[in-house]
Formats: C-alpha cells, structure tokens, sequence
C-alpha cells in the first residue's frame, strides 16, 4: 500500500471541532478519519476505514483462531422473531422500527440473538453438530436517546457479535471462557488497557455476564476494583454487602415535630440539635430516604415506586434503570397528584405504595425517617417491624472505599471506562422461546444453552485513541495504525520524488507507506499534519536528502535519527519486526 | 485456510426448495450457501460469506488499480439532503423510511449521491482537489414491490457504489470510461460474460447512463444487438428509428361501422372482409392502438394518458415506465368513470387526454383508429392532420428482427440479462442542488460535474452462480471459489487422518481447503455434495490410500487421475497457476 496526500481525501483541522467533546472525537475529526453523516451517524473516510478495516481483522482473527465460523444477517427484519422473546416491546424506543410497503413491521436489529436461534434450529438436528461458535461483523443499529462523544455512542455502529450454543451448563461455560480469553488477546492486540468487570445482563437476559470496561476518564461507565482481592464490577453490578445485625434492644417507634427540614441536611441538624432519642451523634447514615419514581415498563402503564436507601446516599439513576431493566425510571415530581405522598416527609410506614429498599434498610434495622406529615420526622422506625418492604433493590451510590462484598477487609476504587465488550451466558431463553430440541447422545431431546458475545469494533477504534494520543495528535498502535511509515517530503529540490521513490521501495518490501507529497505545502505544516495523523514513524526527506540523509521519527517516544537513506528501508523493516 | 465440513455449519439440501424459482437461488440454498431470514433479506452462511467477500475483494483491487479510494458512509440516513434533490420523493414507496424516536425522517439509503457531494463539498476547496473518485462497498435497501429470485433482487444488498468529481466535462468522460475499463476487468476476473449496453437514467438523474449485463436466461432485464453494427441498449433505452416519410396523396377521414371490432384482430378482419378503403391487405400495421393508463407521479396527483402504438405492437409496461420515470403507470380500466373514452373505439382525433404517441406515429403516417364511438372505426386519420400528439414516447414493444436505430440494414435481437452494474454520467444535478462550488485555475469558482457508478456484489454472487452451474451443482470460477481444493475422505480405514494430514500441507502451501471429514456419511453423499458445493477442484482420498493414491478430480471438465498423494500439492499448485 503507497498513499500520497496529494490525492488523498484528507483534509486536517486547525481549530477543535465545536461538535466534539471528548479527544478520541475531536482527534478523529480533526485528523481527518471521520465525519458527521447523520446524529449519531459517522462517515469513515479513507485513513478512518484502514483504521476500522484493521480492527476488524484483528477482532476476525482471533474468533477464527477459537473456531468460530462467520455468517452475515440482514440488519432489516422482520417484527415476529423479536416479538416471540419480547424484545420487540422491552427494547421501546431503543431500537428503529418501520413499516414496509404493505404496512408489515421491521426492525433495524440491535442484536440477533432470535435469528441465530432460528438459524440453528433450521440447520441442526443432533447432538453431532454442536458446540457452534458463531459471529458476524455487521452494522448495528440503535436509537439512542443522546447519541454523543462521537464514535462512542453512536446509533449506527459496527460490532462484531457472537453466539454459541452448546448442549451442558459446563460445555456452555468452557466456550464462553474461551471466548473471554480470545477477547483477551483482541485487547491486547488492540493496544487497549482493559478491565474484566461483572455486569449486568439488561434486555439481554441470561444469568451472567462480564464486560470489559477500556479505561478512560471519557467513559459512559463507572466501574469498581478491590483495594485487596481481585473483585471487579460495573457500578450498575455492585452488590452491597449485608450489614451486619444489631442486637441491641429497639425502642418503640414515635413522631416528633421537624418543621423545615426537607433536606437529609437539615433533618439531621435539627436531630443533633434537639438531641432527638437523647443522641446528639446523628448523621446521614442515619436517616431512610425515600425517593418516589415513576417506573416506565415498555409496553405497560407507568407506576409508582418508592426507593428506599440510607440518607447518605443518592440513588443512582443508571443503577436503579439496571435494577429494572427493561423498564426504566425517572424521579416523579407530581406530589400534587398524591396528598399521601408528603414530599420531603415521607416514611415507609404504611406506604401505599410499591416499595424497594437498598440491602441495607435490612430488617431490624432502625431509622429516623418521615412521618408521612408535613414538618414531621418518626425515629424508632425499624425495618421488618413497624414497616414492610416489597423487596430490595440495588439502586444507591456506590462509592469509593465502600466495604468489598467479596472479600473481608477490602474496599472498594472507582473509576472510568469505554464498554469496549460484554459477554453473556444467556443459558436457554431464547432456545426457549423458539423450542429448539435437537437429538441427544441418549436419543431424547436436548435444548441447547447459548452465549452471546459483542465487541463495538467502531467503538473500540474510539477507545484506541483515547488510548493512544497526546496534546499533538493521535498515536495509534502498530497493529492498527493506517500505515506503518508516513514519509513527509520536506522540500522541493527532489525530496518528493526521492519520498515517492523510498515509498515505492517499501512497499515492494510489503510496509504500508503513506506519503506526503504533497507540493504546495510547508514543512511544518506536514510535520503538525503527520503527528496529528498518529503513524507511528515517519521518516523526513529534507534538506540532508543532498547528503544522502534522510531523517528516521518514532512518534511515540519522540526520538529522531538522521540515517542514510539508502538504510532506511531496514531501518523501518526491523522496527516492524 | 482449511475448513473441516465435520464441523462447518452445512446443510446441504437433496429436495428442491419450494421458495426458489431459478438455478441460482435453488443452487445457493441448496449447497448451503445462503439462507433467507426476511422476505428478500438473506443470511450468508460460511461459504457463502467466503464468496462474498472474495467477490467484493475483486472489486475493490480494481477500484484501488484505478486510484479510488474507499470510505463509508451510514445507511440510516436523513431525510433533508434527499429532500433537496427530491429524491425522498421520487422514489416513493421503493425507499425504506421511519422516523427516530424524536420523529424526525430517515430513510435506509438505496444510493448515496447526496451524501458523497456533501462530503466532496465539505472537504475540498479548490482546483487541486480534483479529480476525485471515492467508493464504499456497503449494504443497500430497496423496499422492492416483488422481492424475487434470491440475491437477484432483494430488498437488503451489498452494493459497491463509487462516484467521481470532475471540473470539466472531458475530464468526466476520462473517468467514466476509466471506470467502465475496470468494470470490465473486474467481470472477466469474476467469470462473468457480459454485455455492455445503452440505459436509462432513471430517479438517478444525468445524461448518459450505461448497463453491464449478465447474459442469462433468468435475468430480468432484456437488451437488444444489432446483426450488423456494436449497438446494443437495454430494451428499456432503445430508441426507434424515424419512418421513412410517404409522399402519396391522402385521403379524408372517413368513419365507419364496424360492430363488434373491439380488438385489432378483428378490426383488421372486418377491414379486409368490407375492403374498405378499397383495400383488402390491411394488416395490424395500419391501425393505431390508444392504450389508456394512469400515472402515477410521488407526490402529485394522478392523472390519465392515451399511449398510440401500431396495432401490431403491444405497449411495454417496463418501457413505458421507463420513459416515465420517476412516475410509473397502471393500465386503465375505470372506462364507465370516463364516457369520452369508449373502450376498444378510442381514437386520437379530438381526444381530451394527454396523448403520447410512438414515434412511428409520425407526421403524415394515415391510421385505422377509434372513432370515439361504439362500434365504430376511421379510416385516413392522419397524425398532424386530423390529430396532434402532445409528445411521442418510447413504449411500444421491441422485437426481434426491428431495425437497428444506429446503422443500415443492420436487425435487432434480443436476449435476457442480469443488471450486475450500472455507469452514469450524472453531470451537475447533484452539484447544483447543493451549490458544490470550487475554486478554479482562473480564480473564479467552477462547479464539479458527477460520475456515479454502481455494482451489485451480492447480485454478481447470483449472476455467476447462474453462468457457473450445471445439473449436478455449482461450478465456481477460481478467482471466487469458497477454496481452492475440496479434499473428500472416502473411506474409515485412515482416510479423514490422511486427508486432514493432506489438507493442512496443502494450507502451508497457501492453498485454500475444504477437506469432508464427516464420520458418518458415506462416500456418495461426499461425492453429491462436492459436485453440488462447486470447488473446482477435488481430491479423493479412498481405498488406493493403501497403495499410496488418491484421485484428482476437475469438478469442470471431469477429468480424474489417479495421483501419487506425495504429488498432490504439486499437482494442486500447479493447477492454481
């Protein structure tokens, strides 16, 4: 491969992009990979296309390695697979749907599980033609609600998705360890800093799943390490630990004047001040907040939901949606409509209301709470006695240096990443929903357990440059980057055909060159140009081309090396390897 | 590569299957090839994905050989740039559209011009940027009325789509014909005979637009040859030749009864059976035939239109909507909603509907027509006389043994063919619509001028299935082939070692494999499903094993040879060239 930036299109960007809010967006822009097609659409230009074509030969690569066949299914589909496991209605408003000509209803597919269960029921029959290890590198579709940050959150994007279907709980989980070790080796290939954490399996359903989370401080998701074992979790995945029970003796529940104290803050303050139950040590994490919500079931009617937790903590929105998965939640606000609901004094005392707590408000447990009247608090309200919960939720705050729930001692970190993965042991729902039997070793019927299995290959192009960049410009990794050497033709006393000339002798050596030859531009400017283009190394032909020197620049460390030109073509050969 | 059919997903089919009209559709499921999971969207199975991709990397090696560069752009697009070059309306009912969650129109893309002028528009400035030729291979939507024939017409398809920018007029012509060249490169690599003919433009726009076209008895697209000169066209673009103009006298009108003539067979049997006129040769030559349809126009109103043709001909429904493109029209048969058109006795003297008439109908030609009367008929109506024509319109049938429109004496013939690629002069329709305007070498702004150039890769995977088949199966060319050698083990007794053992030096070789090492399935069948799966080429691993043979076979000629099983690699590279 020779390109020249002479005809290339390619056209770099002075100022920052105003659409552009993270650096992988912004550089990816500015150097000229992508553009903006439509909200959350992205056009791969000629640079960009090498850089996704490289990823998804990577990401081909290694499924191949584990035996995984790849197929390819229309994105379009029909509306009765997804309608037969429900995903037609929990998946609302995520996904595209449409009508055809005659009014039949379609989807852009988010993902195929359905059709590759149907697959797999047309073309097996007995126990001989399984494991299968499925994928495809396919364009998906989403409607998300805020498309953003570029290529991260996009709704229409490129990802690699697998799927395989075994006949034992233990055949189902080898594959999917294989699988997670070939997802290992993609990583590391890819360049791409990543962390295995516990996720939670959503719209998907299915009994486990893990993501792998790239860090960075752009990402959408939190996640959460152990300070001493080697827990790991999306922040949506985090169980809290049970506390531990009190035994002391509790007093009998009674309601005091409050007035005026409509915050946890202020509620405490007047406690302490007061010396309510003859304390004066209240804190937050003494307080039960209830937190009314309206819960938002695709394809039901709205409802009402109280959330419980220790005044200390928020309820964290994408915790509890995670929690509800697929319904969805926002605060409810309207306590005009519901005289019992006294905003700022509600207790679950009597509640008429569904109502979930964190594990925490375990039962035995005592909390100074609303009286369910204006300007009234109770305190003495234990958990399992003067209240009843309808079940527990996981929807606080975590935090950081929070107890680890798996092992003793430990607490827990927090921080950022890219969901660049996510994996899944979906077990037999959908085999399930299609009644997929085939003929066992015994001569009765199996139905076979499946995993699913996404990589986001245009997204993980995004995370390689969160990854890999500086203040200067992108630096991608030799396994991806669009072209192994970027010679720049600094002059025009025939560095541009001595750049054309080495650029030809390279690629008769298999490198990938791309050269700028470009005949109207400054040298600095191709040096800015070059390093925000990212190749890993380039070589200037400059002024010592009259000495028969031309100029060796590893991007990455910044190191420069003056080599007769004649040598560079062995000098790029063993730093490829 | 080496693919083992013990665990390949393959199914091969022995019955027919019932969804599958013509060879290729049958022979592509059948041999485990494709599957269908929509109504005209197919899944790619392994091997058929190994074909497409090979097919697809054909065409971009010869787009890359002419300087192309490749980007891609989304499918899910909006509404607006289409809405500018009235293409969202144009193409009516055939373009998939939906509106996203905040009700905003999309539409899944049939072609991108509008989005590669807006990006040559955003990314280019001047004179020096051009000439531009850009491609994408990427998936395509249709909302066909009658998806049919598999790959051959379907509403999901993999498409290449390519475009050029040009400041001039010759400078378009070069590139066109530059790409043409690489088509035809690209064909005879894929094993495709083709032919190049004259077309019409269509929605697309533009001045001059040509097809390649597959020969093959199942195509949808007929096209004629001349027996004398290199004319050939689309029967949809061909033009008729002028008619010599007749000197004699003529005659008045005159009108006649002509009781139960409703059909032109028995209006010229009545003619000759009364001599009237004095004559008893008339033929269904001399009479006129007014055909009324209506048209329908996106987003206007419907309207009528009378169709004149010679009697002797029919009016060509896809001619006709060809020339009325982006309208299409719909035989007429309200006649009690209108009694100024008497059905069976319509003539074009007088009438109050758009009349458009073939161009045989010219000026001073006398008819036999309607007379606008029941049961009755004139005579001597003559065109510029007694009528005129609001336009003339190619729509009547062309037949085998018509007049060559581009030479003497030379005659038409006709056969079918499959539409594999399209090529368009578009000129500045797009350019204009978005006000595309660059600096020129004067100084002063230069508009670009358009070349859009289209293949259909999943249909080229159909059309050479067609070419290359015979009663027992498929017959791939090399340069698609999903491997290069089939590799049979016949027999228990070593054979699938032996095989295996063969298959994998074949592999280090470089030689592409498939190797049958299915344990329970007997010879026979092995052999069945080689010849229905179509790798040129096989090997045979069976009883000679003992003595150290296998038999080559060539799946094209027949041909087998006993062969040394040490001088296989020898013989399959040799083979391969």
């Amino acid at each position: 491969m020779l390109l020249r930036m002479s005809t290339l299109l390619l056209r770099t960007l002075r100022e920052e992009p105003a659409e552009a809010e993270v650096p992988s967006h912004r550089l990816l822009l500015r150097a000229g990979y992508i553009r903006r097609a439509a909200p959350g659409g992205y056009t791969w230009l000629p640079l960009g296309k090498l850089v996704l074509d490289r990823v998804a030969a990577v990401v081909r690569a290694e499924m191949e390695a584990i035996g995984a066949q790849e197929v390819s299914f229309p994105a379009l589909l029909p509306r009765e697979p997804y309608e037969t496991t429900n995903r037609w209605t929990d998946y609302g408003d995520d996904i595209f749907t449409l009508k055809d000509r005659r009014g039949a209803d379609y989807l852009l597919a988010p993902t195929h599980e359905e059709m590759f269960t149907l697959l797999v029921q047309d073309m097996t029959s007995s126990y001989r033609d399984f494991p299968l290890l499925l994928f495809q590198i396919q364009t998906k579709y989403r409607d998300e609600a805020r498309p953003r940050a570029g290529l991260l959150r996009g709704r229409e994007f490129l990802m690699k998705d697998a799927y395989s279907f075994s006949l034992t709980d233990d055949a189902l989980a080898a594959t999917y360890a294989e699988v997670r070790r070939a997802y290992q080796r993609t990583f590391a290939r890819l360049g791409l800093e990543h962390t295995i954490v516990s996720a939670v399996s959503g719209a998907m359903g299915g009994s486990a799943s893990e993501e792998f989370l790239a860090a960075s401080e752009v990402g959408e998701d939190t996640f959460v390490g152990c300070t001493s074992c080697s827990y790991a979790a999306n922040t949506e995945a985090v169980i809290t630990p049970a506390p531990v029970p009190v035994s002391r003796e509790l007093e009998h529940l009674s309601v005091h004047d409050t007035p005026d104290t409509p915050t946890i803050a202020s509620l405490v303050d007047l406690a302490n001040a007061r010396a309510l139950d003859g304390r004066a040590d209240w804190t937050a994490a003494d307080t039960l907040k209830n937190v009314v919500v309206t819960v938002h079931r695709p394809g039901a009617e709205d409802e009402l939901l109280v959330i419980g937790v220790p005044g200390d903590r928020e309820v964290d929105m994408k915790r509890l949606d995670a929690a509800l998965a697929p319904a969805t939640a926002t605060l409810f606000d309207d306590f005009a409509a519901r005289p019992d609901l006294v905003k700022g004094y509600i207790g679950p005392q009597g509640i008429k209301v569904r109502y979930l707590a964190d594990p925490r408000v375990a039962p035995g447990t005592a909390w100074l709470t609303g009286a369910n009247e204006p300007g009234r608090h109770a305190i003495n309200v234990v958990a399992g006695r003067d209240f009843t919960v309808d079940g527990t939720i996981e929807a606080a705050e975590v935090r950081a240096g929070d107890q680890c729930p798996a092992c003793d001692g430990g607490s827990l970190t927090i921080r950022r990443g890219i969901e660049i993965a996510h994996i899944f042991q979906l077990g037999r729902r959908y085999t399930e929903a299609f009644q997929v039997d085939v003929l066992g070793v015994d001569g009765k019927p199996v139905r076979p357990t499946m995993g699913s299995y996404g990589i986001g290959v245009s997204r993980a192009v995004a995370a390689i440059a969160e990854q890999h960049h500086d203040e200067r410009g992108l630096l991608w990794p030799d396994e991806v980057a669009p072209a192994d050497v970027h010679i720049v033709a600094a002059g025009k006393d025939g560095q541009i055909e001595a750049a054309l000339s080495l650029g030809a002798a390279l690629r008769e050596a298999g490198v990938r060159v791309l050269v700028d030859d470009r005949p109207n531009v400054s040298p600095g400017v191709k040096f800015t140009d070059a390093e925000l283009i990212g190749i890993p190394r380039s070589v200037v032909v400059g002024r010592r081309l009259a000495d028969g020197f031309a100029e060796f620049r590893d991007r990455r460390t910044g190191a420069r090396e003056e080599v007769p030109i004649t040598d560079i073509p062995r000098v790029i050969t063993s730093a490829l390897g």
